[in-house]
């Protein structure tokens, strides 16, 4: 970390440290490193959040959402709301879940546990099948889940970022379909939406809930989520809560993306016009060609870190994350700790049951699609350096 | 508004539209004008939410915010999530009001209406005492009301934003405290925590909410509050709301204030930083001569609505805020629409009964601060302009 000097001294204060004028590289999965353009355009004055040029930036941000989604032009509608990833799990289970309505969670570490610890929260009944380490719940589990009980909503975690598991969205989704038509689909897309395939129509999704901060490249503190025109008809008369309540905000996104301001809770004005400058660069690419460039970067480090390093993965190759690695290692403090000196910032374990043993690297964003910054290749080598192999 | 060129072109995106360089004076009652240092600071890469440079910035955001709500320095806890001022409400709901229980709401407008209507939904039996137009609840009605029924909690909204009233916090607690000492004391402060007069320990108040974008003079995204140590001793041990769950977020907020970053759900980096310096900017000064110099501000403001151009405010004059004037106007459209070609944002009203015959002035932060400014002389002199008085 270099703090610069302070840009705009006015003589009295110290606010040196709030210049961060270049800082290590951050490759945890999430916060991810900012392109140059999504993080100048957070310098921006508070607009007035009903005038027409934050409308205008709204408009389109809650558009190209439907694009990054890949979900219908006209029906659904996508949410922005000042929060967290976790919020979503919170517009889930208190607009689409009435209480004591059967929930199916697939849970592939931590995130996925939680989301069940939520649902409980507010009152669903959960039946949650657990997946063996590092893998992804069989789907003949979950066939036989859905055939032997009516639920109202499945859940899946597309990827877990405690475990790096990738989960078999499109399949779980046509199970679903085709053995519980009347089952509600809940994707957890926090570590997936920007960087794995996803196609919300194609696939049937109801309800997908992602951050801003992961694959989707802008900084924290937005929740983003997209709802189906089914989901939006089953959302309860009396939500359970007032600050997530979908009853509150669907006429609010619905007037914004029409060209209109409208309140019910100020938005994050300038955290709203960065995610527009990272939706217009994700789309000025096809997602189709993000989503390779994130597999490739992913593929690359997993061969090193398995075939030269002789590393063991946390996740079964097939069912990998390509937004990020989790890889057990010998001593992960130690290497974390090497990589913070040498400027680079990877993240320990969460999940609990093997949390001591494994570190995890983010490849997402500029750092999986832009090979010129060498953030992976040094990375990579500051790993085999460390641990004294060639 | 003038857009500026782009800063940074990278030959493919048209991101002009978000390098906003100049925009039109923003006098509306939040958003509110940022200072170019804590506007400097959003202006910041992603750090890791765990590392010791982010955590180092949130530690010292946390102890400020015990001075702005002037609160014990050890006892009790400053909250600030990802969110905006209306979370704060469902923090109070979901953690500190049991279903059933009763809560006494004094309403002095719209915001005091929507947060008995976030009470009722968490399920508290809401008795509402509305106040007279302009005015506050009288104290004989609060005082009435204590000794006939037994509370959990009184809420007051300090300033309510859709009608300027001031209300007396500390004669309210002061009351509360002599009748009904058990009863929790909640002050919604979001428009009045860095304008409006307010001692946390000395008035003895349990929990007490604001938001970043008012007249802490941060940008908007931040729920940011104080509890006191009674009132987390009363935290329900099953909360109804997860993302606002404080079992959850006391742990990790009790972390990161000593020293120690911690985890539930990822903190908004950039924002946080940014109001690091709106904190440094307001506590540079005394709390006191801040409150002071809105005064000032708002008395010359009313002075001249009332007294040179002739028009009734919506507010009792000894009940009325610091940082908004609310007026009655015969067109408020075209007087708003008459400012925003001159380059200055007012706004209209939202309170129901009235809200098509008044607007309101925000005075808050620097506008109210730095007279060399000139943004509350112009906005007279426009006013003054378009009503086509002298």
């Amino acid at each position: 970390m270099v703090y610069g000097t302070s840009l705009v001294c006015n003589g009295f204060l110290d606010v040196a440290d709030n210049y961060i004028m270049r800082s290590d590289t951050l490759l945890i999965p999430g916060p991810i490193e900012l392109s140059d353009n999504v993080q100048k355009a957070l310098d921006c004055p508070s607009l007035s959040h009903t005038g027409p040029e934050f409308t205008a930036i709204f408009q389109r941000v809650l558009q190209n959402c439907r694009k990054l989604f890949k979900a219908h032009e006209t029906e659904g509608q996508p949410i922005v709301l000042a929060g967290s990833g976790t919020l979503g799990w919170d517009i889930a289970a208190a607009n689409l879940i009435d209480p004591d309505e059967k929930v199916l969670v697939l849970s592939t570490g931590f995130f996925g546990d939680s989301f069940a610890d939520c649902l409980e929260l507010y009152g669903a009944k959960v039946d949650k099948l657990a997946a063996p380490m590092g893998e992804q719940v069989p789907l003949e589990e979950v066939e036989k889940a859905l055939k032997r009980n009516r639920y109202k909503a499945i859940t899946v975690t597309h990827v877990d970022t405690s475990t790096a598991v990738l989960t078999d969205v499109e399949a779980v989704a046509e199970l679903a379909h085709r053995i519980a038509p009347d089952t509600l689909i809940i994707v957890d897309g926090v570590c997936s939406i920007g960087c794995e395939e996803f196609k919300f129509d194609e696939w049937g999704i109801d309800y997908c809930l992602t951050a801003s901060q992961k694959a989707v490249g802008a900084p924290p503190g937005l929740s983003i989520s997209m709802i189906s025109s089914r989901a939006l008809n089953q959302v309860a008369a009396r939500p359970r809560s007032y600050f997530a309540s979908l009853r509150k905000w669907i006429p609010i996104m619905q007037s914004y993306e029409s060209g209109k301001g409208a309140y019910f809770a100020t938005p994050a004005i300038q955290l709203i016009n960065s995610l527009d400058v990272a939706l217009k660069e994700i789309l000025a690419d096809s997602l189709e060609s993000r989503w390779a460039k994130h597999r490739q970067t992913s593929d690359w480090l997993k061969d090193k870190l398995v075939n030269t390093l002789k590393l063991k993965l946390v996740t079964n190759s097939k069912q990998a994350a390509h937004g990020l690695t989790a890889v057990y290692v010998e001593e992960p403090g130690r290497l974390i700790s090497y990589l913070k000196q040498n400027g680079v910032v990877i993240a320990g374990g969460i999940h609990k049951p093997i949390a001591s043993k494994y570190v995890r690297i983010g490849h997402m964003g500029v750092s999986a699609c832009r090979e010129e910054l060498h953030h992976i290749t040094r990375c990579y080598d500051l790993i085999s350096d460390e641990l004294g192999r060639p």
